[in-house]
């Protein structure tokens, strides 16, 4: 069942104006122009408030809005559904609009919870035995220069892997007086810098190395755990619970944090593989710093979002005396996804990763592929954040030293 | 007379569906969801081909497509036209369209000679007097990065500015089998390296500085001066002199190159600056690297368009032993145009750049303002460009040195 | 009692002419050319291995050499012992040597286990009551970039400290081939990549933060877990146990490895940091990377040591838009150490950090000073490696991931 | 005639103890305990102020000292001589020692005239023919990483070099309060920035691509016109002309700059290359940056002295999807000089530049062989520069620019 119906363009709905929900957008306006894909129609966007869903929908290139995200379930003109809400809301819509035979692609973390993230595999699951599609929004997969060292790796080219050396590190929650928000409420996000970024790092680690994590050491920490209440819920992308929104005052009540800064682990792979990682949100001068190293038997390689269109490789087999880290600036036609965009050294930015994650998905949709990664992908991330959270709650982890 | 009409969008046209044409359309697609623009609607695509200008407009968002530029002229509905096609049609289009009232952007180098430019500078003077606006495509004033170092400069973070480095490397006629193009043929390109990307260079010395160049002492050569011939004359946006289109054939017939591969210039500044400018299309791999340092008496910038969101800022003024270049990710939504894009550490990228352009456009024909860089300016670009030829068709340039 | 006479040159001998005993010779030899050192002379070089030791005197510039270790104890025109055996003989000959009033530099790390490091640190206090100067070789305290590191963050630059993360990844062990050293049998080096090169990192963040570590959970792995027999012992610095030596043969006997070849750690600080230390001796392609971030909550530093002439400095107090880490090349004369060297931009290499140390222990000797780091410095870090290899030990340490 | 006497050691004199002398001593300290050299003695220090010279005879390891720099000449017990004087002084020196008997090195520039270097490379030929050995100190050359990018171009690896871009660039002379010194003085100096640094990058170009220069475009200019007197001669390695000197005052009187600050060329080689060069002394945040890169049909390097143990070389016969440039530390064994200083990853310094340029000097006395660079490769660099001048001074080279 690869489209509803080949006679029109798919209908596509989604949900949140917010951050994502821009990004997300963005992509959906420009996939065409650079891919080729199924017609599809930018049909409604979803948010909590009226007015700002309304300009939102019209600035980002969408038909309608709504404020009811159910519409998109009963709407039979929609047929793929991008939810970008914040976590706690991922599960319950996923699960319905997939029940309702809709292409469903879901803004990473799958979920806040294994147990939420367990009900929407299961329900993928039932929904792709259907033909319906689904997938989870690890955008990195497809940076050119990460896809380009999964092929390297795939390749062999850097032999067995023995370490993963990894961290993502921001600085945007450094400064004590950056306010609450829905994103450092346990109840709404359900954890910090583990959830929201760590996840990433924990994704790559299994799409690099196609291998699974078997058991995980890790730590949580909390640097600032009050902060100033924040006016406005806007920022929660319109869909936020009322709990973290604020009257404004003098001086703003402070609220608690209840969501780690930072986290560090260490992850054994089946395949024999060590990755370590570490994440921060007050990693002050850091501002989107996804740091991936892979050393191999035979090869290395390393990574830096900040600057996402480099990708450095150590070949182990050339001769000693021009060994090195190679630069591959990754904007050759040959590079994956490239040949669509600029020519040569004309470098592609962040967003672009959103475009070919939407490109795919699509892709998926119309030749009635599973896309990649897939929502028990995702559940697999969220099992391994639960165990560094297990671990972190341990009272023996640490070993005192004598002073 | 600042908008045609306020009842209406603007109506756009561009001409050219090649990799500026798309690069531009791109532009004029996202635009508007990200930048306060006047409203405004893709109207209109004119490309050479009409089967592949039709299938340009679907891709890219164009209403329609001709294969009559001067349709542009005629149609009531058109009020922008957006000039992407080789070098040596520009004067005449630009002409033709301001004196027919359009607002005009046009890419570029402004043309392939001073006599056209200063006949396009002098159109654009007499259409600003009736508020119609026109604007040249350097579009590199807009990299973020780029605005940033203006601001710095002109703030006198620098002091007196000393001497300026900067060189264009590229690498796409590294291989002598790179194919003849309409870019490599004096009659439709006007120059090689020195007018494709020299002329940035130039552009953003004078932008940087907001300094003119009173003196140049230049060389330019060619290193492959002939290459087979290409088949298809597609690559030219549709719109390329039928001279350069091939038969394909084997082998492939040789063309003669009659354009420049690299150039080097001394520019004197009117204060007291000196520059030195290198540029080549054969500096193997170097992919897309504009390089730019500027040397005041009080601090220093360096920027390399293939890390584009960095700026690198030397601050003379601070104590000795933290002194260093800082690298700035222009990034913040503190700095130019990042505040419309994504939070801070989420890169932009190469065409960004153009969608700054666009939107600065029309938000001077809404507000009646003189867009920036001004055919004026485009003018002086070329008067540089024409000194450098003169100096290096000069006889006695070069001293000789004994065995 | 700062001089054992101020009549005659301080006498010196060193223990070691391998690897180490080389550079620290190299110090000795150059120390006074560019340091204002009391005087000293290189009298005596102490050697397994007879004939080499009498060639390596010759060449490093030592007046005599010797088998007999205990030579330096009984010599009177010896005042002044530099230990580089391995480290199992560093308690008996230093704890023999200031018991004998002889001045004591021990390379790190002080001892194999805690017991020795104990000892020592008490010798060395009983000696300092006499006026005998102790101190561990943590020779990169005294590079000059990471002296300056100190100092900003002595200096409030950085505010309160709150992550550390470091790491020290070499490759030289990559190879499977790589055959067996002292330096892999838990007999004679106490561990492998922890102490050797963890022991940098726990030294540099008491050093750079002058905070101390209270808590440690940490891991060890060993990749690599046998290798062929080694030929040679002289390897060894000529001080190895006659256990590591073996007759050749073909193939070579298989020896096991007994030390870990990478370590992973997070450590708790008292004044509330959390530190990560991630090391490797075959982390391919990293050939001598120690790096270390320091973030605050005014500022961060990161420093590598393959790039050892510069420290990166993020200065969060600075403006918003011209934030960014500023490369600061630390080879100004304003720089710790560098005045005594070259002019600005004459870079620095790795030896130059043991010629600090020499001084500025000679220094110390002469006034009548406590050198630092003390033996209780090396004692404190062994106490976290010991802590680390608890921790490692742990069985409960790793949650288990379900498939 | 290789060695005078192989019964004793050869005995060596260095004139000049500053900057220069300082380096050298350093190097001939350290030479024999890193190589393989003939056997050799610290004899003789040559200085202008008795007292300075002693002190610098002490610290920096010579045997005696003496002011009169003709004792060189007379000693038989002399047999090399390194001469460290200021460039007016190389020509009278260098002859007489040679028609001596005497081996020679000269620092860089060999002199300051071509009428001089003639004289000198006259004088070289005649000693050559005795068996005496002269050289340049063209330092660079024995970079590790530069020497190399010699062996990778000389293996082909580069294929047919097209383009060279260098440059020099320093800060030293940004500040226009720095003082007078011998190098701004015409009289003295010869020139400044093109002698002093040019002077390198040329002798790297011809070094590198073995090729010679048979035509130069050139410029030269002054920032900074006047300075403020200086009061100490002593920088000039006590050997300066009287003319310099001066006696301290407030204000201190202004002397007039005589030579260029900065230098701009470009050179035509013999074997079809361009090469660029840009040198200055006032380049704000430049310390010590040569940069070279050379860039063929089927490869590129590139270089720059901040980072002086680091290669780039990009490899364009390697496939396109892994072609970039790659970050060669140039620190194993591998790699010319390497092996006979520390493990892989410890990197050098620049002063280990002047240990392999005297190794290499002495294994050429030693071998009976003639050292590079000869007095001819100083000569031909010498006729460039000269042609640089000549360049520079011709009233026609700019062409206006109309505003």
């Amino acid at each position: 069942m690869p489209l509803p119906s080949s006679d029109r363009p798919l209908g596509v709905a989604v949900i949140g104006y917010a951050f994502m929900g821009k990004a997300h957008s963005q992509a959906w306006r420009n996939a065409r122009a650079f891919f080729d894909t199924p017609a599809y129609e930018q049909k409604l966007l979803v948010g909590r408030d009226a007015e700002q869903a309304a300009a939102a929908a019209e600035r980002y290139g969408w038909q309608e809005s709504t404020t009811e995200w159910r519409d998109v379930l009963t709407r039979d003109d929609i047929d793929v559904v991008d939810i970008c809400s914040p976590g706690y809301l991922h599960a319950e819509m996923a699960v319905a609009a997939l029940d309702a035979g809709k292409h469903v692609l879901v803004e990473k973390p799958l979920a806040n919870t294994v147990a939420e993230a367990e009900a929407m595999a299961d329900a993928a699951r039932r929904a792709g035995a259907r033909g319906i599609r689904s997938m989870v929004g690890f955008n990195y997969r497809r940076v050119p220069a990460l896809a380009l060292a999964r092929d390297l790796i795939a390749e062999g080219r850097l032999g067995t892997i023995r370490s993963v050396r990894s961290a993502y590190l921001q600085d945007w929650l450094a400064d004590p007086g950056a306010p609450m928000t829905w994103r450092l409420d346990k109840e709404t996000a359900g954890s910090g810098a583990l959830g929201d970024i760590a996840s990433h790092l924990v994704d790559q680690i299994h799409f690099l190395l196609q291998d699974r994590v078997t058991g995980v050491n890790g730590r949580l920490h909390t640097y600032i755990s009050e902060r100033p209440a924040a006016e406005a819920a806007g920022a929660t992308g319109g869909l936020a619970a009322a709990s973290v929104a604020e009257p404004a005052g003098e001086p703003a009540p402070m609220r608690r944090v209840t969501v780690d800064d930072a986290a560090w682990a260490t992850l054994d792979l089946a395949g024999g593989a060590v990755a370590s990682l570490e994440v921060s949100r007050v990693a002050l001068g850091r501002k989107n710093s996804l740091q991936i190293e892979v050393f191999g038997d035979l090869g290395s390689l390393a990574f830096d979002l900040e600057n996402l269109n480099e990708l450095q490789f150590f070949d182990g087999s050339s001769p000693v005396s021009r060994q090195g880290f190679t630069r591959i600036l990754a904007t050759e036609p040959e590079h994956p996804y490239v040949s669509s965009w600029w020519p040569q050294g004309h470098v592609l930015g962040w967003e672009h990763s959103f475009v070919h994650e939407i490109a795919d998905f699509l892709g998926c949709v119309r030749d009635g592929l599973a896309p990649s990664p897939s929502f028990a992908d995702g559940l697999a991330v969220q099992r391994v954040l639960a165990a560094v959270e297990q671990s972190a709650a341990a009272k023996n982890i640490l070993i005192p030293v004598d002073a």
